[in-house]
């Protein structure tokens, strides 16, 4: 099996020559040059990943969806090992890419995965985001239907750029999607639960949006629970008429939304139930 | 003006350690990290870009369409100056990124834009797809249409890259793209020309797409000699009538696509004339 080598001969970066031999396999990366790849951001608590399991599923199937193989798991999880034992507070991102290969959008045969694992530290919002609830802005941007890349966490992101661009407020910390129908969809990094009554009701994602890992741990918490969720269109209307929007992600856990689009929302009198039980790894 | 410090601490790539200071600022690239940035591809002849304040006013307007300022053209210039001394011929690839940031969507303030140069050897295709003509694939995959991104040529190309996975014919170096309405917009990698009679026709570009820098020199080519190019929505059905497809970007120059969707077409007799006159440098 021959392995295709990068072919980056030139290599300057902010006016400054680099080697090409050193550095080219970066530069001639496919994440980097097409967003060739998929990633995961984790939260480490005490050095351990709440939903580890899930998360390691959903980067094997992030990488089917756009034609990677699998990548090797066993030295995934020993990486998050050594990073928890050295960091235990941190977030930590997974990116796996197709590799360093020749230019071009075609991708060569028996080019191996590239794996960064890499860890900033958690940020630093307000306490009173979980407690009070949060703002959330409407995004003007509609993001666009393409079924084959939705729900994966791919590295083509700047619709969320974009989206995150409209507003810059640090009271409000995320804002919602939708799409070109006017189906809500996601936050910008962070998936929406609307509860109408005690029914939990997030959109369906099978034109647009990621399907965040945390997104189905609220819903396997749901299901042991005994409540009702259902994945379904969610028309902006129906925001309107809800009781509850709650956002959810693998940082943020669960925020509850107080304030969107001229409205005010109530916070679930099981928020801190679900809370807490994002914290259990077993979820 | 402070600039905000890149926030990677472990980074661990491919199961080797790298050292966060050293080797962050490419970890934390939110070109690497989301796509967050916009390139262009050229070609160097005797060292030389034919079209280059084109495709200089591109980069401008492409960083401008996702909201970043205008990159150094001075310090482009000199790198491709040098560039064109060491290797006179290549393909080069110029990435504009926004640089490296702390982790999420939202662009820090002051980060300065990230700008790469590197070049690789031009692609081997055989001298005959330009005299012969190529066959090309017709994509299955649709394109998205996203008007906040459509003409640009970002970072973002996961749909190029999945359109390129349908066929692996060495024979068939190109696919053309539909939106999800049939509407013909791209080759994966080149624009395309309708030749109906002696009009041209080009898809316009509004929903999707990129409005590659020769797509624009032919338009030009046309206008200076007096031929009919219009650009306008070109339906599926549209390239059944046509008597001739070229195909443009900046590495092929042109081509003529002498077989797709099981139809032969036509040479254009002009068409000496138009590869000649993309390479003069003034057009």
């Amino acid at each position: 099996m021959s392995v295709p080598q990068p072919t980056v001969r030139f290599l300057r970066i902010d006016g400054v020559d680099h080697d090409p031999e050193a550095q080219g396999a970066f530069a001639a990366d496919r994440g980097f040059a097409y967003g060739d790849g998929v990633f995961r951001t984790l939260r480490l608590r005490g050095g351990r990943i709440a939903g580890w399991a899930r998360h390691a599923r959903k980067l094997v199937a992030d990488c089917a969806a756009i034609g990677l193989a699998a990548p090797d798991g066993a030295r995934i999880e020993r990486d998050l090992a050594d990073l928890g034992a050295a960091w235990p507070e941190c977030v930590a991102r997974i990116t796996v890419t197709a590799g360093s290969g020749p230019r071009g959008y075609r991708r060569a045969e028996h080019t191996p995965l590239r794996i960064m694992v890499q860890a900033a530290a958690p940020p630093d919002w307000p306490e009173r985001f979980a407690a009070e609830g949060v703002r959330m802005h409407r995004c003007a941007l509609r993001l666009a239907w393409q079924p084959a890349l939705a729900g994966v966490k791919h590295l083509n992101r700047l619709e969320q750029v974009l989206a995150r661009r409209e507003w810059d407020d640090p009271e409000v910390p995320e804002g919602l999607t939708f799409d070109g129908d006017g189906l809500a969809v996601c936050g910008t990094m962070s998936n929406l639960f609307v509860v109408e009554g005690d029914v939990l009701v997030t959109p369906e994602l099978t034109r647009c949006g990621v399907a965040g890992v945390q997104r189905e741990r609220v819903i396997e918490w749901a299901r042991r629970s005994g409540r009702a969720c259902v994945v379904e269109a969610v028309p902006a209307a129906r925001l309107g008429a809800a009781s509850a929007l709650l956002l959810s992600n693998s940082v943020i856990g669960v925020w509850w939304v107080n304030r969107f689009d001229g409205r005010d929302y109530q916070r679930p009198r099981w928020f801190d139930e679900l809370q807490h039980a994002l914290l259990d790894e077993r979820l």
